[in-house]
């Protein structure tokens, strides 16, 4: 549990900042919005980073003080708070999921090179870091074999739609997503 | 408390039936997208909904099993349990503000009147029910003064933007925030 608390750690950490750089991305383009449909719906996506990002804050440390913890029994069940820990964890791979959809959409608009590099670089962090999320819940949760079922399992098969091919943006290829597994990220 | 988990119950079986209604009216705009970037934006808001979905099938019998609770006791921070529903209620309360953009971005393309029609209704239920969703809680929070600390509160002061005056879209005008009060719901 530790190794993985030590990875869930590295990840959020990285998508708290990637979530700055995105926030400070949008401010400028909300700020001059053409008009107000194309104001909400950038301002729309940066609240809903914005709340991720209140939610980071409160995961983070707490991250910390499991990975701080020696006696492994704390890493049970039975432990209300690890319980919560889960269900946070599993939140935030579904923020994560979100992330990698709002920077697809954000590349379709911010096609100049500065912000198309920076927001492909996110995009390929957060992507990896997703997958990697996903596969360490689905481990931890079977291996506790807990009370706890993950209300989301049933939409896992949804997400894969975002394997995407080289550097295009999102593409829906049923076929393709088999090639990604975890075996294969570094 | 009861009275409260009554209003929560109805408010959240509610928006259940809505997010329904819109997940079928986006369903064949996805289906009939005219290019990859109008299908992801769809597509991606569908998927936000679908989120919410499941974890309001989780939470709604939450409430209903503390509705049937007899004992004051058990409404107390001192259990984890209502601890846990406070913490969801309150994301909850977030998904009910992110439903009503949703809502309010869909008014922006689906202008023939069957969709608007119907858009505008749920916006206006939607929009309703999130004030007093947040009301609730803030009093609940009070109420209790228990270590619970709400990590998103210092956002609530952008969510009045959420106010619009008549039937046009959002309009942000710190000036007639105030004019919406709990007391004004019916
Ligand atoms: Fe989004
Ligand atoms: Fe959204």
């Amino acid at each position: 549990m530790k190794d993985e608390l030590n990875i869930f750690y590295r990840i959020f950490t990285t998508t708290k900042d990637a979530i700055e750089k995105f926030m400070n991305m949008l401010d400028p383009v909300i700020q001059n919005a053409k008009d107000e449909h194309e104001r909400l719906y950038y301002h729309h996506i940066y609240e809903e980073e914005e709340q991720r990002l209140s939610r980071l804050v409160e995961l983070i440390p707490l991250i910390s003080k499991f990975e701080k913890e020696n006696d492994e029994k704390i890493f049970s069940p039975a432990n209300n708070e690890f319980n919560r820990l889960l269900q946070e964890l599993n939140l935030e791979k579904f923020g994560l999921h979100n992330f990698v959809e709002h920077l697809d959409l954000a590349l379709f608009t911010f096609t100049d090179e500065e912000r198309s590099t920076l927001l492909n670089q996110l995009r390929d962090v957060s992507y990896q870091d997703y997958l990697q999320v996903k596969e360490m819940l689905n481990k931890i949760n079977e291996r506790f074999d807990h009370d706890y079922v993950d209300p989301h399992a049933h939409h896992d098969k949804h997400y894969d739609h975002l394997a995407r091919l080289g550097s295009s943006p999102i593409i829906k290829q049923p076929n393709k997503k088999k090639g990604f597994t975890v075996g294969s990220l570094k």
